[in-house]
């Protein structure tokens, strides 16, 4: 990995070797929540919608950020300089901080701040995409929380079914991948995605926004069945932007590449994240 | 804490200090399993017991745990050696390692194992506990994963209740606490725990194994509605062995004190820890 200083708590460390105590609850326990947003030419891209979000999670994970929003963004602003990564993505981490029974939240969280240059896979744009569907809902999916632990768990099963990436649904209820939202495109030409039960994206929250274009796009209940009928589909995310879904569960979506629809709204977002200012 | 020596992968490290990178799959996703045993008076109780489903949890999950049953064995025996507390908790982690992608498994997990000297508070015999019951299934649930989000997440519920601990039950039907199994006591003196979505403690499976009783004891599908006519109740943990449950959301189970049976099965169970021996 192409990174150099991380902060943690209240001091900047070499990455390289950057390490946290045992004792964390997140090694101990799993706990703690996240956010991750990228830089496109050492502009931070659409970072108040992160932060809200991060802000968010903490809250309602109990854990006090300790910081105002002015100086994590101070941080972040230093943070951006030392690396000096341009394309990069940021992640913010807050965990349950060092416990002292191993269960029970510290007094304080622990703060975990990294950056890393962007690979061009991970910039890639006309990327499309295999899924395989699978039937879980999320804990706490509202929030972005460290658990990640079906997700990974699956990785041999995705494999095995030929797929790139999962698509969770509650009982036929469609929901989201585990690091993406999922949206169809139906005959009508409507775009929906899920609307509750799933962790809302801030790539998400941008394309409900576009109000410039003609295209109806609305959080509605969706279900597996609407997947035989959708013209396309793709999924977003900070990393993969709007990516097309060519197949799910091994049958074309459409006619099996990327769409007139979600064309457009690749370029309307673009549009959209290309406003992105500094710090 | 009242610690001194942790083992990480292939050293011993003073406890104190002792860290682990950030970017192990811990502490960026939650991923990883563990097992927790007490020794007393320097022997380990059901050790082989917990090492079965330690690397159980391990194969279920992914990870490699990359040490024979008697390599691990002797780390553990040198592990007791050095730090000389005769009645502790040890505890053995596997994390997902450290993740080239900070998504998916790294080639080798890290493993962690900690002792620590048991408080006389976590060898209390004579405590009873108050339960409040949450609607909530874990994920993978047979496995012990470091997963205890909701777990964490709910201790402001568990005291706006008055309660001391969480029951989890799935749209009615009984599972366990985060870290004890549940019992209830039927009006026909049956000693009943759930046999699925739960994980299969140690303490439960040596209940269940208590062939020298009259006393019936089984898995069985058991509800919320259950508890109204439960005569006894009663949770199973390493730590807390078998433990009486006095009321659950504020009602009284039988006459709200430790009952006959639960006594009897106490007795039982001490008899047969008391086997065992070195490691």
């Amino acid at each position: 990995m192409n990174n150099n200083f991380v902060f943690i708590n209240d001091a900047f460390f070499q990455a390289e070797h950057s390490a946290i105590l045992i004792k964390d609850l997140s090694v101990q326990r799993g706990y703690g929540i996240f956010d991750f947003f990228k830089t496109v030419n050492s502009k931070p891209v659409f970072l108040d919608d992160h932060l809200d979000r991060f802000y968010y999670s903490a809250a309602q994970m109990h854990l006090q950020v300790g910081l105002s929003r002015s100086q994590l963004k101070e941080i972040l602003a230093e943070l951006m300089k030392r690396n000096n990564l341009p394309d990069s993505g940021i992640r913010i981490t807050l965990t349950g901080g060092y416990s002292e029974d191993g269960y029970n939240l510290a007094e304080k969280p622990n703060l975990i701040i990294t950056q890393n240059s962007f690979t061009s896979n991970q910039q890639a744009i006309n990327k499309e995409i295999k899924l395989v569907t699978y039937n879980y809902q999320r804990q706490l999916s509202h929030i972005k929380t460290l658990d990640y632990l079906t997700a990974i768990w699956l990785q041999p099963y995705i494999k095995e079914h030929a797929a790139e990436d999962v698509l969770y649904h509650n009982n036929g209820a469609l929901r989201e991948c585990p690091r993406a939202n999922f949206f169809l495109v139906t005959a009508a030409n409507e775009v929906l995605t899920a609307g509750e039960s799933i962790l809302k994206g801030i790539t998400r929250k941008n394309i409900l926004n576009l109000v410039q274009t003609d295209i109806l796009v609305a959080e509605r209940a969706i279900t597996l069945d609407d997947l035989a009928t959708a013209k396309e589909a793709f999924i977003t995310s900070t990393t993969k932007n709007i990516m097309p879904v060519t197949s799910i569960d091994g049958k074309n979506i459409g006619n099996g590449t990327i769409g007139p629809v979600t064309s457009k709204l690749q370029e309307l977002l673009r549009q959209k994240a290309s406003t992105a200012t500094g710090i």
